[in-house]
């Protein structure tokens, strides 16, 4: 059996009961490290906690070399861990494809995801969101403008954008608040595109979570503190999302 | 202190581990008993595991009659507890808000939550779908066209659709995948649209959840179990996206 389980938010107290179960009952635990992180714990804290040594993945053994994971999977229980929710890009489904085909048993244990955490901290409806979008860092000419387009179209229907901020985990850098803002007001000056408001939110999940709304030189000026940092970009707010944000997002 | 809970998707071993500390330590556990519900479990069983007494909340105690929450806030550490995520939709916010009017901290433990749930089920990819919608159960002559106009909207963006079925609470009604179809092509004929596939889910986050992709009719025919259920329309589908559903919801 191979058991996908999401991790949640933060750190080692975030996968739920039956996930903990889970990986506790295991015959072999593997964490995907390169695509997200939990950044409130450390390795060797979730080791301990879990009771379990855990074999790190790189992406190169899951897209190219899983015969491991899978013949773990085939000969007892392994449980393949992510932060946030399980399989919320496609990045895993390949593996899961694979192991069906190896005729193993597999399931879904769900965490808590920032797709959704971002509407409790910010009041914002979770239905008024439109497409998603990723800000990479720019590296040499290449500099794309996908972000402030599918702003751009969400904002002409009214409609929330969450903006997900680049992670390179090899190099462990995470891209900030204040460094997105540039990239975006950057787009947004070649395309005439004005962005009225951003909530910037930093450590969701964690005990200290900050949410901060407010133009780009605001956004530019607040302290987030450490990462992982997202944004969101919202429509026209409703009365009550506007006193939620200024009772929990500083908006003035 | 006041502590939102995400309880997350099925029963009472869904809440993350922070958030069973937190209810356990509690000195009141209120649950909120109208928007939503965890169909794997029962009131009494998430009593006994909690090992508390838990304060059941109708929509007049939140939103008319909410003192009796906030004084227990005040005078202590009070959890307030719903399926899913916290305050995914604004519903909830509003108590937060008076909670902060009267100087009472307040924080969230976020859950597993649907939204994300569906794209590890359904293998389709979160940055992908654009706007959600739900599709309500009809009275009398009220026959809302919200749903086929996100869809189409969407289907014209090639996003994909989330789609939550009603939920009438207080006389135990889900409106089931074959319904909401119904209610769909419905739609659909009076404004000339197309669905031409459907991603039925049911019970996810459960031992056993139901993953049935296919058209108007496959959806009707197909026996999806027990409630909870939601549904995704597609819009155009990667190679690894029909391969999944190939494997795991029986696409032909």
């Amino acid at each position: 059996m191979l058991t996908f389980i999401g991790l949640g938010l933060c750190d080692e107290y975030d996968v739920s009961v039956r996930g903990l179960e889970a990986i506790r009952k295991a015959d072999a635990v593997f964490l995907e490290v390169y695509t997200s992180v939990l950044t409130g714990t450390t390795f060797e804290r979730m080791e301990e906690y879990y009771g379990k040594k855990i074999i790190p993945l790189y992406r190169e053994d899951v897209e190219l070399h899983p015969e491991p994971i899978l013949d773990a999977a085939a000969a007892g229980e392994a449980v393949f861990l992510t932060a946030g929710d399980s399989m919320v890009a496609t990045t895993h489904a390949d593996i899961r494809i694979r192991a069906a085909e190896r005729g193993i048993a597999t399931r879904i244990i769900h965490g808590s995801s920032i797709t959704t955490a971002v509407c409790g901290l910010s009041g914002l409806q979770n239905y008024r969101f439109g497409k998603s979008v990723s800000v990479p860092f720019p590296h040499g000419k290449w500099f794309p403008m996908t972000p402030i387009e599918v702003i751009t179209e969400n904002l002409s229907h009214n409609l929330h954008t969450l903006v997900f901020l680049d992670i390179q985990k090899d190099k462990e850098r995470y891209m900030k608040i204040s460094e997105a803002v540039d990239l975006l007001e950057e787009q947004a000056s070649r395309t005439g595109a004005k962005i009225p408001l951003y909530i910037g939110i930093a450590r969701a999940g964690s005990k200290n979570p900050a949410v901060h709304a407010g133009n780009a030189d605001e956004m530019r000026n607040f302290d987030f503190g450490s990462p992982l940092h997202v944004l969101i970009v919202p429509g026209t707010l409703h009365d009550i999302e506007l006193e939620y944000l200024r009772r929990f997002a500083g908006l003035c």
